[in-house]
């Protein structure tokens, strides 16, 4: 079965990428260029695609369409929060306005033009109280639109999401790669890196990944 | 009350933008570049907005997104059919795959961003056979989403999405733009206009506006 699969180059989307060739779907994976200041993600997305021999399309979102998230404006990413603030987080400033909502519009305009049976996407728990497109009912009600929306729902064929990991946390998440044997190393998860393109350390996606990791591979 | 206009360029568009300004909403329309054969049209949509005054925004939309589709490929759009064999149609050749999830997925974006609380959208009775995304099950399926997509839904504020035309044929939206005085003149809808900008008279969206301008005109 041919399935899209939503790939950012971070942990998340590589797990899911990850166990949907664990199960035989035939993957062609998609990315997005936003604007986003962590760009540089894309470059780890393409050799995710390439670790598992897998197609992979690079979209271009429209320019300007997303505020003053600090994802993709000069305003600043914030740092160096505890794991609870995070998870406990009001909507923060690294929310983009839509951004899954025109993920997910493009990727069944991919279903529809690759005869692809499945979309899969990789939200998961800690994401939803922050982010109102991580949320499950987000994702019943994109169903929905996708159950309508395309030829091939017409034709009694609408694509199906897929979210595996929607409620799992990032240690489980990170316990999950672990045994599908994911390439950590090729993973990207920073929001806001240096010039260089190494992570901060100090984000919020820096520190739930430090923390995810380090429980699960026990460093030092 | 803000709110977003989605405007192509054509009569359709235009009289939802001009009915939504006759109930004093303060519009922001949003055009968009999909690489659309007829990409002329968004001259028209500027020159319609420069005629409200008011606000206009052109959003590209990424390329190659679209597949074969005949309003964005070499495939040659439909020319010369029949009134009832366009509205009975199956889906033609100029359906473009996602086309309106894309573009209300935007919207949803631009609503937050200019805290706007609804989106005006033009869908008439006559696309709803022949494209998927025109139907009334769709837009209520995109209403649930945009419930549940975006920080304005969380603040229980969710966009309302408006479609006042949605149980009208073509002849009945002239008459309404009639009564509205909308600026005919600048409005375009040819799919396959000649080099120079100029309506084909042949394909579906020729054939329906021109008999709709007859029928409400008696030109000649």
């Amino acid at each position: 079965m041919k399935v899209i699969v939503l790939l950012s180059g971070g942990i998340d989307s590589t797990v899911v990428l990850a166990s949907a060739l664990a199960t035989g779907r035939e993957c062609l994976a998609i990315s997005f260029d936003y604007g986003q200041k962590h760009i540089i993600e894309l470059e780890h997305a393409r050799d995710i695609a390439k670790h598992y021999d897998v197609k992979h399309a690079i979209i271009q979102i429209g320019r300007n369409c997303f505020g003053n998230s600090s994802l993709t404006s000069t305003k600043k990413v914030p740092k160096n929060r505890t794991t609870e603030e995070i998870i406990h987080s009001q909507i923060p400033s690294t929310y983009v306005p839509a951004r899954n909502t025109l993920f997910l519009a493009y990727a069944i305009g991919q279903a529809e033009i690759h005869n692809a049976q499945e979309i899969y996407a990789g939200p998961n728990i800690l994401d939803r109280n922050a982010y109102p497109d991580c949320r499950p009912e987000f994702y019943q009600a994109f169903q929905q639109v996708a159950t309508f929306a395309t030829k091939q729902a017409v034709e009694g064929n609408p694509p199906r999401i897929v979210t595996p990991l929607i409620d799992l946390n990032k240690k489980e998440i990170v316990s999950e790669g672990k045994k599908l044997n994911i390439p950590f190393d090729l993973t990207f998860s920073c929001y806001d890196p240096t010039p260089e393109g190494k992570p901060c350390h100090q984000c919020d996606a820096c520190i739930l990944r430090a923390e995810a990791l380090q429980s699960n591979f026990k460093f030092c």
